[in-house]
């Protein structure tokens, strides 16, 4: 599939949708539409994905293209009307139109008509499905061993965390999958459930079916988690993931520096290892696990800053760590496996 | 209101909402049905409540009456097709129907049909506002005190705790309301949102509009706690509540002897003083809080037992307690009103 990503006025920072595709998709990312960077590449940018250039929207295209992917996920996942333009404009011309937003596209009356004007597809990744029930309380059950990556925040690396650590594990011959609880992970697996999405009743219960059903696939899994136990928004969500994967260990991702809950500035942020301390709490009763290894993301530091943060990190926490995307992840690997 | 509660097979102990609608609501209720407990009265199980006669169906009513309110809410929140007959013939008599089910009276086709036909109302307490959002993390900024009843489980007595502290306070010339939760808070007060049936995405911040709301009318908020932390399905909804409400204390509510969670027996219940950590540490990072009270449901004990169990769960939680039920709330509310 050849693919533009909208991206407008947050790439790449806060874009985390848009650059999970570029570094992880199997899709040909055609280019990248943001109108405050319209003329850079995306390797000025982000090092380490596909390049792509970066344009003001989807009528500068002038390749052909398959599917218009939206990128970003603003707080809310509501749809920015500004977007539409470009919507529409990629619907006129027969592409697919994939989102991860609260509102969907199936919803919207002008792109429902378009699609169907154009025989083309509104794939809204966040709709859950239908037949969701409670969990049973049987995931710890399955032979796979299971893998949460958690978070001291949003946003601080646990769909990169969860991809990194799959793709290293299948390097070394583990039979390793990936259980994508986001709209990025869905995309790139082209499976999973939006977790934010479902009947919080329903949450546990959804990502239990997922565990269950790759567990039937794969040896090891690696369950992305979402929000931070420690959010005052998200952190339902971040526990249903928890208790719903009753996952064997844990890997607790942080951003270098980060102080304050994004977007909540008036939260702070607790140390790493209080946060780890309360993860481990909160999976106790229910199917205890252990924050064997750390995630740092170290992208706002110089390299020596960097190596130096994570090993700091690694002392708070008492884990191995590392930066999965700066470092790799070959030094917490066999923790995270459960081999030491 | 003259009201018929539905509560087959499962009245009392199991019968939660019919229990509060019977004893907290102002409806006069004209009949229970129980098709297992036909000939018998409210009263023959249930003290302090109002008494009604137990019939088989709404076809053994012969007094008029203005609703039927399905009075049970199994796990999973499934419509039982053995109620269908008394919910048709309710209607066929021009009865609203009121229920707290996850599956929707009003996407019945049959019962969307009979209502229309016989201008009666389909009443979905649990049928969330269509305008919900992500929390601002502000909760804790309302002029109101907020006191939040948890549990170490579910059915535990928060429901119960939360109406009982409320009448309570209101005798001592406390200017207090009720933030109702679940469906039969929703029923008594005509007001509330089911968290359980919020997308989890937008669960806190249902609770947040709620405590913002209702702050504005009242001094002091009783908030109406679900599930448990420590609960495999629903505890991202209890987490939810929490960080959503932003409380300034906490109680606990506990099933003297109950050591298995409802429903899911594999899982064990934590000891009490460990399920009051776990609610202060999940608590700390966003809006600190302590359990400054107890409440034991101690109904499957004798008199002296109950006041020993009560004793030694006040040891163990290190605050005060009491069964609201069975000894009334006058020797924790002073705590609970932060006045110790």
């Amino acid at each position: 599939m050849r693919v533009v990503i909208l991206a407008h006025e947050q790439f790449p920072d806060r874009a985390k949708t848009a650059v999970g595709v570029l570094r992880y998709g199997d899709d040909e990312v055609v280019a990248v539409l943001d109108r405050t960077r319209a003329g850079d590449r995306v390797r000025d940018h982000v090092s380490d994905v596909q390049d792509a250039p970066i344009v003001d929207g989807v009528d500068d295209v002038d390749e052909p293209i398959d599917a218009l992917v939206v990128g970003i996920a603003p707080i809310g996942g509501g749809f920015d009307e500004t977007w539409r333009p470009d919507v529409r404009g990629a619907l006129e011309r027969g592409c697919d139109v994939v989102a991860g937003l609260h509102y969907f596209l199936a919803g919207d009356e002008e792109f429902v008509r378009l699609a169907d004007e154009h025989g083309c597809e509104l794939r809204d990744l966040r709709r859950p499905p239908a037949d969701l029930t409670v969990s049973d309380g049987t995931a710890s059950d399955v032979d796979a061993e299971v893998v949460l990556t958690v978070g001291t925040d949003c946003s601080s690396g646990k769909m990169t965390t969860t991809f990194e650590l799959a793709r290293a594990a299948r390097e070394r011959g583990v039979d390793a999958g990936v259980v994508p609880t986001g709209q990025t992970g869905i995309a790139i697996e082209n499976y999973g459930i939006a977790v934010d999405r479902v009947v919080s009743d329903f949450a546990a219960g959804a990502v239990e079916r997922m565990v269950e059903e790759r567990a039937r696939e794969y040896d090891v899994l690696f369950v992305e988690g979402q929000g931070s136990l420690a959010h005052p928004a998200y952190s339902g969500v971040t526990t249903s993931i928890l208790h719903g994967a009753m996952p064997d260990r844990l890997v607790l991702c942080h951003v270098a520096g980060r102080d304050a809950v994004y977007g909540y500035e008036h939260v702070p942020i607790s140390p790493p290892d209080e946060c780890a301390a309360l993860y481990e709490s909160m999976a106790d009763p229910v199917a205890p696990a252990d924050i064997v290894a750390g995630s740092l993301n170290t992208r706002n530091l110089a390299d020596n800053a960097a190596r130096a943060a994570v090993e700091t990190y690694a002392d708070a926490i008492d884990a191995p760590a590392t930066d999965p995307v700066r470092f790799g992840v070959g030094e917490i690997l066999s923790a995270v496996l459960g081999e030491e």
